[in-house]
């Protein structure tokens, strides 16, 4: 599959960590890759910093089969995301079936809630770092960790690291 | 010459458009590029939507034959910019040996107080737009106008485009 037949999905909430959706956002339509951005009812959502996105898409609405990539952007969103059973099941099969999974910053809360990352390496935004390994995780403190679909980072910072990563699994690179 | 030999210069100051810088710079990081952040001084500007982004550099000290592109974002920070002679100087060079400059946004005014724009094609933010065309530019809006060195465009949601021409030029790839 060519990275332009992807589809990419991003899923927020207001008080999202306002450069860590949009950065991810912009990089993959510079691509040329169709993505949506989705959180628990259609409308505009706000950054913490005061940016503005619209989510066309609400999770109810959403098929998971039909993304290859979902994105967990942080901020505060995740604390609210991470009770929606219709995101973890999403989750849920995007690791069943092997599909890229990025999160940075709270956004791997998502992934705590959705008992994904048990016996599997991740990192976080560092207040988040206990959930991590009191589910069973291998965290470690680097700007970027790949383990096989998932893709996880720290901080704002970490951002060209976490895009190098996800654009390697877009274009099928290896490792 | 390889992208990863290039060496790219972003110019801004406080009350920058906090998207307009990130994205370049995360980008160009991204892709492994040498990138400098100069300022009217060193230190740390603030951007319209509370980004703190260190300048490590001052112009006085910038060598403008030290960098292959530069890149203008907007904000309130052009207007200070384009009184700065040393700045209006190093895009002068730029253009004079046809090396990359790209302003998105109200930095297109910093290329303005260059005059550097004179029959040359271009866009910017709809209220600069006056100012272009007094200046002898061809304006046009559009999300991205790119004419031999020079790639301009609108607003923040133009970024994927902007990055999109200024990553052909980073590579060497055909317009």
């Amino acid at each position: 599959m060519k990275a332009t037949e992807m589809k990419a999905l991003i899923v927020s909430a207001d008080m999202f960590e306002d450069s860590e959706l949009l950065f991810p956002y912009y990089r993959l339509l510079e691509e040329k890759i169709e993505t949506d951005i989705a959180s628990i009812k259609t409308g505009t959502i706000i950054g913490k910093h005061g940016y503005k996105v619209i989510a066309a898409l609400s999770l109810k609405q959403i098929n998971p089969s039909s993304y290859d990539l979902v994105i967990l952007p942080g901020g505060k969103a995740p604390s609210v995301l991470r009770r929606n059973e219709k995101l973890l099941a999403l989750i849920r099969d995007f690791f069943e079936k092997g599909k890229a999974v990025a999160a940075i910053c709270h956004g791997p809360q998502i992934l705590v809630s959705a008992g994904v990352l048990s016996g599997r390496k991740a990192t976080c935004y560092r207040n988040v770092a206990k959930e991590l390994k009191d589910a069973g995780c291998h965290y470690s403190d680097q700007k970027v960790v790949v383990d096989g679909n998932l893709i996880t980072s720290r901080i704002p910072a970490d951002l060209p690291e976490f895009m190098r990563e996800i654009m390697k699994k877009v274009k099928k690179e290896p490792d």
